[in-house]
């Protein structure tokens, strides 16, 4: 199941980009599983990673990737992409292949293999089958072009139990210039992304140096990618990625570097938010702001309590105004010392909860027809301070429990 | 569904303690749902309760009263207890509620108000139907029994979604006398006890000081009701009392303690675990051990990670052996600075994972042959240190979501 209808946008090419597919037969055959993206050499990459223990081998050569090329004061040439198989928890062996992909395809282009770095996602333990892997990167190859179709097609390339490609674009002007951003990303479950989501894509023809392209990365990945949820399970292969291409304006001056932040915050969240329309089994897509609190984090830690109580998810799925559920995860949340009876709680435009109880003015019919609704907003104001945060979820379904309990993912 | 078959055990009867039961109506006709449990003057009784913020007036009650007797010297005399509505998230009127029923009951068996200790269960947010549950007082108090009977039907008395009572015992011999531990439980979800559980009672003949049992009980649940999660929500309506009646031998001596000490946290641990066999839609009961961290709390955070993982729980209602998610959890777990190559994960005497992936004797048929039992052990070393913590959880099933979709509670 899927919230909602969100088409797949039509994108611009950005110079120098190109794509890249192949139907590799990684796990199964007749599915795009293999994704080349090609960036020019004026690029500069930006990336984030899971803080998962057990991250997986791609994504550990892909950080001492980027960091070899940095050292060396040149940007990553390729990303390469498979689904079907995450590459993680397979040890040395996993290492091994990881290195022996990048080499191979860095061999068949004629770069070093630092300037290749490998993303893996699906099952995690199982090794990656090399000799299928290696025999698709050359009709991949063959398959690179920078049409705007391209970035569809690698944003199916990249699915595992995700029912839709994903993609979101902006442009804004610069200098008399347009800009352009366009981004990519899978995930469905084992989503709780943390400083990073598995997997996202994002490039654009600007001109923006490292340092610059780090922190708006981490800016807008801290109010995107990590601020959803479906199950609260961190992935070991979750990276972000961003990539400018500096064949555009740069973006240099502080109101140029607001007006794309802005941009590219659109670009993530719509990104993320895709994430949790195609979450797996959804039926709902909800939206958790939290205000009055002393701190963001705060306002997270209560965000994210709610939004993976069980209980409160399978309220959310059978359309149950059991808001009880949902003033038991406020409760139960890791805050200190607060004071039940300044917390106020709305559901949509009905407010359920003040004066450490229901509101006076609730009704069950009222509650019910909020919560008949495919998209719910639930805000909670803890009444104690200025911070706020605001966390995307979805519900907990039968579905939810037959794709995992059927589907080795 | 629950696991495996549990009778309710044969009690004997403890001098001075009876239980009556009425079936007042307060949500459905025709069950037990009114329970009325007497203690003796001469009794010592301890409580811990629910950490939630928006805790139930009745557990804000049963704190004041009991505190309000040991200002005075004495024991509360009466347990209150009614399935069926949690008085939770009321305000001002749960408040009165709570108040009014504990004196109620007073006046009609000559003690005050304060004597009583009052507790709820059921659904959150809907008014206490106090004529049902005043009307329901007189037949409890008529059926007060000290039969070992008795507690079975109390143990009835205060169940909600539970498939079936829940009680332990245990006698020791103390000086050359018999001691008896009986203890009720209920629970099935909202489980997650932060300090206690929903509900548990436990009478000893013993005699034992106020700060002794407080010790005693703070210890023991510790380890049993602290360490055990069906869904990670805490309940807002969570207390677990214990009683001692003073009619028996003292237990004073340290060798006394230690002894009587093993036999409580034996009934202890058998009440929490037959809440984890008894865990909405449950179909597995499992045993997560950590061994080797620095702290008890690291311990317990890995655990409590791994048991609160929705794609490890769906993978054990699946009877799938997809250990790339106990490893994923695993390295999400709030641990800093741990080395992945130093883990080593057991399924039962199957090895998963060592040298940081798939163990080289690991084989599919193996793990599935753990997996397909309905009582599965998972060990976690994490090769740091030498303190551990063992919890104890359910699986996640389509039963689960169904009973909180299709059930308000």
């Amino acid at each position: 199941m899927a919230v909602g209808n969100v088409p797949f946008p039509e994108m611009l090419p950005l110079n120098g980009v190109r794509l890249g597919t192949a139907m590799a037969g990684i796990k199964k055959p007749g599915r795009r599983d293999l994704v080349v993206i090609e960036l020019p050499e004026s690029a500069t990459v930006s990336g984030v990673f899971t803080r998962n223990a057990f991250c997986a081998a791609p994504v550990a050569v892909a950080k001492q990737h980027l960091e070899h090329c940095r050292a060396q004061g040149r940007s990553p040439r390729f990303w390469l992409i498979n689904t079907g198989n995450a590459n993680a928890g397979t040890g040395e062996t996993g290492m091994r292949d990881a290195h022996a992909s990048c080499a191979a395809l860095a061999e068949q282009v004629g770069v070093s293999a630092q300037d290749v770095l490998p993303f893996s996602t699906g099952v995690i333990g199982e090794p990656l089958p090399m000799d299928r892997l290696l025999a698709g990167l050359a009709p991949a190859l063959e398959s690179l072009s920078s049409d705007g179709v391209s970035w569809q097609h690698a944003g199916q390339g990249i699915l595992t139990t995700d029912t839709r490609a994903k993609g979101a674009t902006a442009t804004l002007e610069v200098h008399g210039q347009q800009v352009t951003i366009n981004g990519i990303t899978k995930g469905s479950g084992m989503i709780k992304p943390n400083m990073a989501t598995m997997l996202g894509f994002v490039v654009t023809d600007a001109a923006i140096e490292t340092p610059l392209l780090d922190r708006l990365l981490r800016e807008t990945v801290d109010h995107s990618f990590n601020c959803i949820t479906v199950d609260s399970d961190t992935s070991t292969n979750d990276a972000c990625m961003l990539a400018a291409t500096g064949t555009g304006p740069s973006i240099v001056d502080e109101g140029d570097v607001s007006a794309f932040r802005d941009a590219l915050q659109v670009v993530m969240t719509e990104l993320a938010q895709a994430i949790i329309r195609d979450a797996e089994g959804s039926t709902k897509f909800v939206t958790l702001h939290v205000d009055g609190a002393n701190s963001r984090q705060e306002a997270l830690d209560v965000a994210f309590t709610v939004a993976h109580s069980p209980l409160v998810k399978t309220a959310l799925y059978a359309s149950d105004a059991n808001w009880g559920r949902i003033l038991a995860a406020v409760g139960r949340a890791p805050v200190s010392d607060f004071d039940v009876n300044r917390v106020v709680i709305d559901l949509g435009d009905v407010r359920l909860v003040e004066n450490g109880g229901r509101a006076a003015s609730y009704t069950e019919a009222a509650g019910s027809a909020v919560m008949a609704q495919p998209e719910i907003a639930i805000r909670i104001n803890l009444g104690r301070g200025d911070e706020s945060a605001t966390v995307w979820t979805s519900d907990l379904s039968h579905d939810y429990v037959s794709i995992n309990a059927d589907y080795r993912s």
